[in-house]
């Protein structure tokens, strides 16, 4: 028995409650000064507002004006912000993390620098902070589903393996599957884009209901034309940043699940139809914007390094974003020829 | 215009007379013997009597026993024939083709032989007629939806270039988007495990049915896990053959259509409902059997090379597919433990 702090209440960050208390730790889940509803929420009633879902019993949940007694003797942290609470972490939970206890984080997508350089979150913590033992999780798992406890296949990732198999013996349950990599670029960076990509996707939802009305039966080669070029660019993008182009295997699991998450979906399909990004928005009331701050981030990034025509349905999404009405760049999706020598015959 | 001739009327090959014919040219339409009843009913009524969408207007309609009139002096000739029909049309159909007129075909799978060795359909058909001019079509694309003209990618290979080229002059429309290439291992690799990896991936789906009912929500994280796995496993056959990593993105993509697309994902929910193959090939009457021996044939391949182990869900499928009833195999899809040397901070 171990324990174990989460900072940050959102869904994400809670869900790994499960987990936790199912392999028979001590849980603490602390709010974010945002999360102040949450927590009285869940002292309550022990359900998680905006989740919807009851969290386990014998999670103790903490303001974050308690952190400090959170924090006392803890063995891990899991940090649980989203990419707009990464800076708010960075400062005011940070410090009061003793060095020595490993950070988890659930945080997906990249810092964008405005000179185009990119960064994971375990660098940017790291060069940060200046103190060290910062992981992350990767892969598809929706908060929903883990809460519910369905079979999930994640990846931890960070420099040191023999922290990383710790991890792992803390939280694998027989439904949470975690496989583990020293390769943070290549696990961070294969699943950073989901939000954009699975905007892309969906895109295809929106433009056959445009086409044939609202109840049309779904179409799949559109969509399957768009799951490929995002795989592709997904690829690239790997490759560009030096990341293991195995990773490519979490990229496409985590773009299909986000594809049918919910809010991502939604959007994507409004955008499809032909609406502008606020007309879309405003169908969408409380819609969270990460998925769209982050893609448009990382579309300004790659066009100030000058690579942004190596990802033409990244750009496609990145224009739908400022503002811009756009029909699907079908043409981007022909790749160049392939001239590759020599066939063989039996292999 | 060109004289197009497609011989095989089941679903794709008769939904390839759709861009044929959007581009002008003159469509003759062959059924093998066993599409007597589709040519008949075609004649009769434009319609197809399967995929059941209709057929365009000039499309010529030949039983095999006037091929020869068919043939004469046609540009290209398309094979429409499922994997059962290969050596038909090895046989058959091909001794009539002049030899300096291009095959395209849309069969998928690849060729395995008795001592665990695999080839193409291309290369099958060039090593044993010993003429030349063989063309595959891969990434997806169901041809419901060619029928009814939505956007689908594809790529069309061969071994050389210049006739790739021609052969997308003829049928590339504003819907029908076609890359190019020459690794024709790495195009068919890519997609030829399709049906047996989409009966992976919607186990998942009739997992949750036999946890939650019939009616239970879909749950997608164990869904995702398994993609994930997929895409892991096709890109390391394609690996293993020799194909390019980048066709991963037609593989990837041919697996989302296939997960979508009837026939597989019905057996592959009872499958993961728990229903040995028999109790569900009782239940789907009338289903073609075409993605069970594909999947047989290459679980038998990859045995005999001794290089079953390096694909545990396709392993996993073979099992279920040879009667044996079995839990999905969870812990397989933790992969070892990547350890790659220096992290690193801005890239």
């Amino acid at each position: 028995m171990k324990r174990i702090a989460i900072i940050g209440a959102g869904m994400m960050g809670s869900a790994m409650s499960i987990p936790a208390r199912d392999k028979g730790h001590e849980v603490r889940l602390v709010g974010t000064p945002l999360d102040d509803a949450i927590i009285a929420h869940a002292r309550e009633t022990r359900m998680h507002l905006t989740m919807q879902r009851p969290l386990p019993v014998g999670v103790v949940f903490y303001q974050f004006g308690e952190v400090r007694s959170a924090l006392a003797g803890v063995d891990v942290v899991i940090c649980g912000v989203s990419s707009f609470g990464v800076d708010w972490f960075l400062q005011q939970a940070l410090p009061l993390i003793p060095p020595e206890v490993p950070v988890l984080s659930v945080t997906k997508g990249l810092v964008a620098h405005t000179d185009g350089t990119l960064e994971t979150y375990p660098s940017y913590y790291q060069r940060l902070s200046g103190r060290g033992g910062f992981y992350a999780i990767g892969g598809p798992c929706t908060s929903y589903e883990l809460a519910e406890r369905r079979h999930s296949a994640v990846a931890f990732c960070g420099s040191d393996m023999a922290t990383l198999h710790r991890l792992r013996s803390l939280l694998s349950t027989n439904y949470y599957h975690i496989s583990l990599s020293t390769d943070v670029v290549g696990v961070e960076v294969a699943v950073a884009l989901k939000n954009a990509y699975a905007l892309a996707v969906t895109l295809a939802v929106g433009m056959v209901q445009r086409q044939d009305g609202p109840d049309a039966a779904p179409a799949y080669n559109p969509q399957a034309a768009l799951f490929g070029q995002s795989v592709r660019e997904m690829t690239a993008l790997l490759k560009l940043l030096g990341g293991g182009p195995e990773n490519i295997a979490y990229g496409a699991g985590d773009l299909y699940v986000t594809i049918f998450g919910g809010r991502t979906r939604r959007l994507g399909t409004l955008l499809g139809r032909g609406l502008t990004i606020n007309q879309a928005l405003q169908q969408l009331e409380g819609v969270t914007l990460e998925s769209i701050v982050i893609t448009q981030r990382m579309v300004q990034a790659l066009r100030t390094r000058g690579q942004l025509a190596q990802f033409p349905l990244l750009h496609h999404v990145g224009k739908l974003l400022d503002g811009e009405q756009a029909d699907i760049p079908w043409a981007a999706l022909i790749t160049p020829p392939q001239d590759k020598p020599g066939a063989r015959p039996c292999i």
